[in-house]
């Protein structure tokens, strides 16, 4: 007998049949011999609804009651998914986030779990019964409602199956698991089968969408072995785990690709210490997040200063950038919207030698222009033209025999 | 400087508008100097739509879960009434039920409240914040999420205004205050200004749907003065509160009637101990609430007894007496749905006689024949003719003069 905790995202419980399907898959599990706890997103659209009906009445909601809000949308689902249970003959019982022992820290809308007590929910699993438990909220010490942020139901489930030291992990989504490449792009990608916490990690950060990087980040401190898997189906997904021996015979594991970039160029820029910081600590001021950065000289011992933001940044980022160096004459700032980066990721790299070389021939040979390149121990990341994207991630995929079983 | 608790209905915050309406209603009253406590309902049909969704689900849901669902209204509405209340520059915070210190039994879905703290609420008035309380709900002492049934959220603002020792409660309602008559029967009819808990009681339970006889004997209970008033002006309304001397000036407060009664007569009963017994005992069994009661003896010694229900009630009120007296050869059961019962109300009518002749009189001057009479010791009721309802109603309320003032 296993103890397992199934999350359940906002498409998988977006309405009455949906709800249902998942009290059946929930009762499969529980048929075959497991105690299974359920953490469950708000239906799909119901948090956005909450947040403008919210935004018509006040712009600036106080924090503290956007989290009272929008812990409305998970509860109601916890209910609804008691009550799919209980019509097919499950006993189950639903927990709200405070009461299935989430503590967090007084961060309002984007609270950090401090503790997971569960609660009583072993005696319950005890009693045979399926618990639901409220992804995405909790109570601070104060007794206030709060609420985890973006990807907060996946930290939930991840979090509470620390807490509870569960058997296994899963998080029932949209998708059948990690891929090789994102199919919409690339369509010979695979589903991959294991891959390792920092390789998910380089992937989330890519721009891959299964999952936030910080539910990731709590599983890798926590040793939380975890499936991403369709809840459409009855597939396997993507087993997410501490990094084996065997994982580094796969040099490259995937390639992602984010078209969201923009690039902006800083010419012409006096070369002396102190004016690169300058304009990254306004941008960091201004919350403009910085991906790539490459600084050059050029004429005249002058310095060019490129680097690389999400791409609905660009224009407060052009903004930040000038009124920083308004004192300093001469400074072009220049910027494109056309930009994409490219990844590979693979824990082999770390052992295997001429991965960038590699990656570089494909593209040249693709006639695709690399404009800055970026590296960590498990990734090489380069920015191209938006035109080349698709053209280069399947050339790349192709290059690196991703479509075949390692 | 008064501490007044305020309730608003599920019309009164069924959208956005209405929500800032009350909030600018809540301000101009801290404006004037006092600390204010808002309870509020769900908006408008929320309940409903969540009702709908689990019986979709289930048909018969677990009233546990029942409860976990219904609580969310609420706390929609609490959010959003803070929200409201920021954007006019007035500091405000909501509470959960439980976190307003709500104690309640383990009744799910009808709960009994059996202790109200406050929790922090006195502190947060005396911050010069509204505190904004989910109304309807509360935690028992094994800390599950609790409602209260229907008008809940009028009792859980006399219950805040006795457990804060409030200095005036406000049920802010659809409708002005409490009338001498339904002004869509009795056009002339007026706005009463003070009214007895008693009174009160007797119009609630004689169909006059203002508030639930529960939140009026609470308020009665503990001492709570309260204003039923209007959320869409600013006129007065009605004041709640116990009997003093000069309210026995008025003989009759109020004339109510009620269109959903049916009549069912049973006819050549045994006259002997044990039958009316028999009867009322399988309607109690059947949940069918019995309201008045004859029995006379016919001919030849045997009984016949007439009582009243609900419309609503009526087949299985007939079914259920049939079957009780099957065994009984001759009995016949006959019903009428086409009953209405008029009552009179005032405390008055312990200080004065002639009540019921005169009632009596208005009656009969204008052709309606009484079918049963039963009284209290302030009110009197009699069940007439459904064709005569309206007539009559308009008669009696010009007979005693309801139209002017005492």
């Amino acid at each position: 007998m296993a103890l397992i905790v199934q999350k359940y995202g906002g498409t998988s419980v977006k309405d009455v049949d949906r709800i249902q399907n998942v009290a059946r898959r929930v009762k499969s599990f529980v048929d075959q011999g497991n105690q299974v706890v359920v953490v469950v997103s708000a239906r799909g659209g119901v948090t956005n609804e909450l947040v403008d009906r919210a935004k018509e009445i006040n712009p600036h909601p106080a924090e503290r009651e956007m989290d009272m809000l929008l812990a409305c949308g998970e509860q109601e689902t916890i209910a609804l998914t008691a009550m799919a249970l209980h019509a097919i003959g499950q006993p189950a019982v639903s927990r709200l986030g405070y009461q299935a022992g989430f503590v967090t820290d007084k961060e309002h809308t984007r609270a950090r779990i401090i503790d997971i007590t569960g609660g009583d929910i072993k005696e319950r699993l005890a009693l045979g019964e399926v618990v639901i438990v409220a992804g995405f909220q909790g109570q601070n010490t104060e007794g206030e409602i709060t609420t985890l942020g973006r990807g907060g139901s996946d930290l939930s489930a991840v979090a509470l199956a620390a807490g509870l030291k569960a058997d296994l992990c899963q998080i029932f989504t949209d998708v059948e698991g990690v891929y090789t490449a994102d199919p919409r792009v690339v369509p010979n990608a695979r589903k991959i089968n294991e891959i390792s916490y920092e390789e998910m990690l380089e992937l989330a950060s890519m721009g891959s969408k299964v999952m936030q990087a910080r539910s990731v980040e709590f599983a890798q401190k926590h040793g939380v072995i975890f499936e991403v898997r369709s809840s459409f189906n009855d597939q396997p997904g993507t087993i997410v785990k501490a990094e084996v021996p065997s994982m580094e015979d796969v040099v490259v594991s995937g390639v992602a690709l984010d078209k969201n970039q923009a690039k902006i160029t800083v010419s012409d820029l006096p070369d002396k210490p102190g004016t690169a910081a300058l304009v990254f600590q306004a941008l960091g001021a201004a919350n403009v997040i910085v991906d790539m950065i490459v600084q050059n000289v050029g004429r005249g011992g002058a310095a060019n200063l490129t680097f690389t933001v999400a791409k609905d940044d660009i224009h407060r980022a052009v903004g930040t950038v000038e009124k920083a160096l308004e004192n300093y004459s001469g400074v072009k700032v220049n910027y494109t919207g056309d930009i994409a980066k490219l990844s590979v990721v693979g824990v082999g790299m770390r052992s295997h030698a001429g991965v960038a070389a590699t990656l570089f021939d494909i593209l040249a040979k693709h006639s695709v222009n690399i404009q800055m390149i970026s590296t960590s121990e498990i990734r090489i990341s380069v920015a191209i033209d938006l035109d080349n994207a698709v053209k280069a991630a399947q050339a790349v995929h192709d290059g690196f025999h991703l479509d075949q079983l390692a």
